[in-house]
């Protein structure tokens, strides 16, 4: 039962350690099929070096139930589910804790756009969220760890999540998402990358400030309608 | 004679290596047999590349007498024997002088719990001991330094060991324990991204603040009576 | 067509890889046949382990139109056909988001002349070049960047560009050129490091001092027409 | 002639690489026979994935004349035969540009004893030492950079050299020595991790303090009369 999104699964997963976002198992990936209404995700706290492209677990997108699998899902697994509802382009999500876009989450900071390798990716400033409630943290805290964050992007920020596909839930780390597992992955990389530089760039300048031109210029370079970069037909 | 033990004690060694929480000879591991009352630990000062699993010393945990081994145990025997003593759950112990956990120790700041990562592993802030006096360590230094712990963790902090199993000991470094030999250098390399990580959140926002319904929610989620994180029977 | 100069060219951009100076396909290198007034650049957005000799696409110095090549030229190149017009004994440009670089040109601060490291290889500081305008990021983007630079480096800073071969583009990231791809390259990866210290330095100490006599010496042993650093007829 | 030498010298040379305290040619270590009063050292510029143990230069202690070798001697060959002169117990001297110490060095500040790491290998700071003068710089600059580096230690600071064996020459890079060139490198290594951790302790904590207890008594541990770290006749 879809074998191919397992295989891509899988190997995104196993991209978050070649990629330096995770160590033991601090990181899950998942991936959609909008047609099935099913969704395919990291099983929870098995190691990286065993796991196979069979562990994956399929999960039901509207009931949350384990359609298929022996192990359990990622602990995680709500708050994908509900990203992938609330956003209804996104075909992939990842969480880790990685070192640099987890310090800014624990310092309750955006990762400010403040260059084009930021707005090459990220249209705007990628959001911190709110603290958690008691009720929230009480409750059914993954579920609505997914509604903080779909909170804080569509309500207070009114970011399109399209355009800006990662966020920070404060204190915990980073979730992004994208047009695959893969792209998802690779998003959650130029977070981290983007976060390495906003720390040394802000200690070596706490008053920078960002040309908002580039901004705009950068964005639409690559992803709007006259995009130039890269080859014909190539998606970024 | 403890054959088994002295393998796992010797494998947990080589993977400061691999985690990078050692250069040289900068660490030391032990796991403990509670029913004979035996310590097996690292010999001192050999190099991690030519060390054998039979170059492991046993040392007696009363008496700290050497049982068996040819060569001299790691200076930090007799911290690790009071600590083994004062904490009857603990099956393992690890020093290290890991770069960021150490820096913490010599700023005299404790790891504090900031975000998610810390509080899946550590209840609470992991706690940097108080200045050695001059009895302290003109006196039976290396046992005085397992004092000094243990008087920080039971008596001025009033943690339990088993929930926050690690300490920071002033201008020194960084000591952690857990439920095996390979546990305790888990804790030591979750420490150690935990200061990473503070280190930079501090930087990129001195006037952070912690959730505190988070601290509880996420050790309790993996360690607590109902946990429900990783497999059925999995241990964290 | 330039098949050595392809061969050079494409060595040099996984060179980028190898130093570190790059993640995914954020950088560029070029060469330059000045007798035939060819460009050599690497295509767009294609991977580093993809990547073969063949794929460099050969550009017209004075049109900026493709004269050889199936694949688009780096969306940099008109950036690379300013600098090589504008610095008439360059060999070789470089750009890349290498992360302490990037993060100085972020800053907006340019990368002092601090130490003999610099000195080495930088006569100045590596400056950061002022805002883009409206007019400018509208306009032609990638060739005004390269205006922009070298209005920073001949009329603002009046810098000699083969003594400082390297300039940070503000927001956006750090080019450098040399005597050839690699050399290029070479001067990339010393600002990079140079950055790097630059940044531990100033918090080490913020109000730190450069002692200039060794500004002038360490880059006439190096560089001067008494020159005795290395071995005879050996280049720096 | 001396190919025992040459062969620690050349391999003490490659370990400055794998210990990553150099990029390119950035570092040199020397040896000598100080009853043939004969120094071994690395040549100048030369590349250390091509260098050969044949390529050592040895000169002579007395006149700095080469004795043997086809290629120059390093550039700093002066400041290495200063030191040996000076300091009559040391075998090795190593020069690197490595990050941290390189960036105290920048900053003009010492690396300060604040850690039982520091505290197993150098008795008190590594002192940075002051700005050389326009007659120091402008005459014979690299014996002028050992004399500057002697008077800091002997004079200025009066530390013995055998306790605390490195320096820091401001705005430039630190010096490191030693029982042979390995222990040369040795501390070279420890140096660079000692100023690592410093760097990060002085930035979460600005007013940290130092326990002076703890100097004296991990200097002695190690290396007094008394000292009881490491295996019988193992030296440190």
């Amino acid at each position: 039962m879809l074998e191919e999104l397992k295989e891509k699964v899988f190997k995104a997963n196993l991209d978050l350690v070649k990629q330096n976002l995770v160590i033991f198992t601090w990181g899950n990936v998942s991936g959609i099929d909008r047609e099935k209404g099913l969704v395919v995700i990291k099983p929870s706290g098995v190691d990286y070096d065993v796991m196979k492209a069979s562990d994956m677990v399929v999960v039901d997108l509207e009931s949350g139930k384990v359609v298929e699998g022996d192990l359990n899902p990622s602990s995680d697994t709500p708050t994908h589910l509900v990203l992938y509802k609330a956003f209804p382009n996104i075909q992939g999500v990842v969480h880790t804790h990685s070192t640099y876009a987890t310090a800014f989450a624990q310092a309750g900071r955006d990762i400010p756009n403040i260059g084009t390798t930021h707005a090459d990716y990220f249209y705007k400033d990628i959001p911190c969220t709110r603290d958690m409630t008691e009720a929230e943290v009480k409750g059914n805290y993954e579920l609505e760890t997914g509604n903080v964050i779909v909170d804080e992007i569509l309500n207070i920020r009114k970011i399109n999540p399209d355009h800006t596909p990662a966020v920070l839930v404060k204190n915990h780390g980073p979730f992004s998402w994208g047009t695959s597992p893969d792209n998802a992955v690779y998003n959650a990389k130029v977070m981290e990358q983007c976060a390495k530089m906003a720390f040394v760039a802000f200690s070596v300048n706490p008053n920078l400030t960002m040309n908002p031109l580039l901004v705009e210029k950068h964005y639409m370079r690559k992803h709007g309608p006259n995009a130039y970069y890269g080859q014909k037909g190539q998606k970024h």
